[in-house]
């Protein structure tokens, strides 16, 4: 199985298997601890060379990279998670509390966020456009989402929302995008730029499958890092280029660790492709400065790398001191245009104050390219026809919200602005309380939806870890879900400097559900650590 | 740039360019004419080598395997469609037509098709329950829809159809799915072993990347077959290993020609990993017989081979002597379980009688493979987190639609049937205009929404194809739309038996508007052979 990580974090390739899962922080997750081996049990995990087995798949026959992919925030954690869940479901007092308390993953509604009202309005009158002029819909429906999706219907070529679209998505949702877009940053945005794709996955897909041909090519990511990117850069055969935040300093961004990292992987014969950079961070919260992110465009100019600008978390920002400054807008103020720099900006309607996972929403903005590279980019999206067409009017109304003077302008920025200033209290409560617990820091959540601690372990717990065959954070999860229903996801997940531990905590939870939560927390640690202190 | 064709396609390898874009069947579109190689006038295509260039990408610098891969039903011909039409838009009598007649592809509600009452009422309600229990909803929905849309949201966790769902979806609607799948194969169905997808090409891509190391993996496809299979192996970097549907007997699947190729392709080498059966077929409409199914399915045990059935059309049979039967079912009733086959049935929503095509719902059931293996299908599923949770509802729905005694079940059945008889009536029609056709034979449309007519080409249309860089049936093609407005697909973009030229017609345009495209079609190929009878 091929592994290339390179720079500061080469100390984490171990020849030997075990030390190495146990320590290996870039990458890693708890999935291949479940499930990189081939079963004893299993039929077909002998004997793969025969041409007349029963079972023609197994461990030993599938392609590498599969295995060598790994998603943490669904991984080893979240499934024990689930297993508790059913486990009280069945027994009410099988376990010591009565509720999983899921932190580790981005999925407000799950939590019980509510939707944007006028957002689902417009989205049901699209599903079935046959109510739109019935008397009955005046009552149930505001006119604006009438008006608005009346709108949207003329778009469509024959009304059709139940008909494949264009491969980037409809062409009028496209032009009101992009207008959300010169609205938003002050500079143009053209239609045929835009790509809307099933959330901001699959785009991210796109263009690793783009860039990458072979491990000779590196993708230089932030770590910690959302592992999306470690994953499609695994499935994609291509070599993470691992740049450390600097913790010290809020999670900072430093060129010059860009430089560093970039000129190793080059020595190295690694051919850098692209920069990822994740404003607001995921896992670490923290917002760029403008002058930071200009320093940034400016390296990826210099060193012909395409930024690829994870802008998903644009709506989450709780510091008045921190603005969102989309990358495009930074690069356009500096004079840099089309010819100059390769950008791709990602935005999803998973994140934001609306919050629609489950609706499979997003876009990509694709400037800087050719048009010969970027007809090959159009006829990947050809190959999976388009994305879901609801997806993509949701993503055309996060992007041009109710104004000041419609009907639902009120009542939809009252949801809007219930629902950020609540999560900047829950940021605020979770990292004060984390910042109380004995050996833990936590920097600031300036934006996005996450904080992620460090936690210093004791020596007796790192050891207590490595005897269970987990890595000393994956540890501390597992013993706080077991006394707590609360789920974190392991640092090592994200990546982290070797020999640091963190874990990922959402913000998510109901506002009402943060006391307990901190309760239980802070009650656990205790115990943690005098069971451990030494 | 790698290509490995094997078996009685190998002639298609040619050493001169040139030859290879007239000549090559397997994987062609219209789409490398267009765009593989380099653009003169494009800035990022000169020396890619430099680190400091300000384009970083060019056709040289991107994956070749994203150059390579092909998908014609969106390809040249359909760019050259849409800009015709726009040109009509402008000056409506640009062209000898006043519309664009689209039979490229399988895209029914873009033609006019009406959405299933049902459904939609039932997508509507999950996009805003909060209309679910407000008196004004009784007088714009029927009740079974009102009541469905209960039972759904009570199937998901916390009434939340924004939050990301289980990355298999949601519990509930597997469990519906399984139910449905068992009422049409009367044998069991396991809710764990469905995937709910965006449309059944994400659930392709899935088992290809699985499935397939390196170019020396091979997946056996139907020629002709639906492009998405050859584009899905090209990105894979894969093998297609290309068995001949035998056009004389009805696009005939033999097991001798299956056993053939296999063996030719294991004599180069080649480790064959699957094959695709697509049944009703898609190009070619035809239904396979229960016995056939049988000799594929042992075929496929005895020589331990994923089966990857393509079942899209299921709904899709006009001819009294045929019916659909699943492979699952087929298998089953053949007293083959779990561990004798390693079976993947695919199912969407944008066929059948429903036609969704925009929701991008469907579904996966994989079934004969390792626990192992499945955890890793799972981990790959889980990186995109779910697919959307409108289509996951719609899959559950075409699955378990409305039934006798339900309030909706006439309207239903009416719009059904109504969809389904008017779908062979212009199957009927359309096959008899092409049997008139001089030097045009067509098989029956048994199934599927498409024809695949056979036409000999004079030797003069052959060359004056050649002078125009175009394979000789891209050439037909695009002379019928020039004149007439309607689009056909090169059988070069399904792949045919070399030196046999087909063109892939869909059977959906509006009933009405079928007289017309035969009358122009007819006129069209006659002046059409005049020109060229030589």
């Amino acid at each position: 199985m091929r592994r290339f990580v390179i720079g500061s974090a080469r100390n984490l390739i171990e020849s030997s298997r075990q030390k190495y899962q146990f320590e290996r922080s870039i990458l890693s997750s708890p999935y291949r601890f479940l499930s990189s081996s081939p079963a004893a049990d299993s039929p077909s995990s002998s004997s793969s060379s025969s041409s007349t087995m029963a079972h023609p798949v197994s461990l030993n026959t599938i392609n590498p990279k599969v295995i060598e992919c790994e998603y943490a925030v669904r991984g080893e954690i979240v499934t024990l998670a689930q297993k508790l869940q059913e486990e009280i479901q069945t027994k009410p007092d099988a376990h010591p509390f009565e509720e999983i308390l899921y932190c580790n993953i981005g999925n407000p509604q799950s939590l019980g966020q509510q939707p944007i009202t006028f957002f689902r309005e417009v989205l049901a009158l699209c599903d079935h456009p046959a109510i739109l002029d019935k008397s009955e819909t005046q009552g149930l429906f505001s006119a604006d989402s009438i008006e608005r999706a009346w709108q949207i219907l003329d778009q469509i070529p024959g009304r059709a929302t139940g008909a494949y679209s264009h491969s980037q998505g409809i062409k009028g949702l496209r032009d009101t995008i992009a207008a959300g877009i010169e609205a938003r940053d002050g500079f143009p945005a053209d239609p045929n730029d835009i790509f809307l794709t099933d959330g901001a996955s699959p785009a991210v897909h796109m263009m690793m499958q783009l860039l990458i041909r072979s491990e000779k090519d590196g993708i230089l990511c932030p770590i910690p890092q959302y592992p999306l990117y470690s994953a499609s850069i695994a499935l994609h055969g291509g070599t993470l280029v691992p740049y450390y935040l600097d913790e010290a300093t809020g999670w900072g961004l430093e060129v010059s660790e860009l430089k560093k990292q970039l000129e190793t992987s080059r020595s190295k014969g690694i051919t850098v492709r692209a920069l990822v950079v994740i404003n607001p961070g995921n896992p670490t919260g923290q917002v760029l400065a403008e002058e930071n992110q200009k320093a940034i465009v400016e390296f990826c100019k210099q060193e012909g790398l395409v930024l690829l600008a994870d802008e998903v978390y644009q709506e989450n920002v709780y510091v008045p001191e921190k603005k969102f400054h989309s990358f495009k807008k930074v690069s356009r103020s500096m004079g840099y245009g089309e010819k100059d720099i390769a950008l791709v900006s990602f935005q999803s309607v998973s994140k934001g104050y609306y919050g629609e996972c489950g609706k499979r929403g997003g876009y990509m903005e694709v400037t800087g390219f050719g048009a010969d590279v970027r007809e090959q980019i159009y006829k990947v999206a050809s190959v999976n026809l388009c994305s879901n067409i609801s997806g993509q009017i949701l993503a055309s109304l996060v992007m041009s919200p109710p104004k000041v003077g419609d009907e639902s302008y009120e009542s939809y920025s009252a949801e809007r602005d219930g629902i950020l200033s609540s999560l900047a209290r829950r940021a605020k409560t979770l990292e004060d309380a984390f910042s109380k617990l004995e050996g833990v820091t936590c920097n600031k959540a300036e934006g996005a939806m996450y904080l992620f601690p460090r936690i210093d372990l004791p020596e007796k717990a790192i050891k207590a870890a490595e005897a269970a065959k987990k890595a000393p954070d994956a540890y501390y999860c597992q013993r706080l879900l077991a006394a707590t229903g609360i789920v974190f996801v392991p640092g090592s997940g994200f990546g982290q400097v070797p020999g640091t531990w963190h874990f990922r905590c959402t913000i998510l939870p109901q506002e009402e559900k943060i006391p307990a939560i901190v309760t239980r927390l802070t009650d656990f640690h205790k115990s943690f650590m005098d069971e451990f202190r030494g």
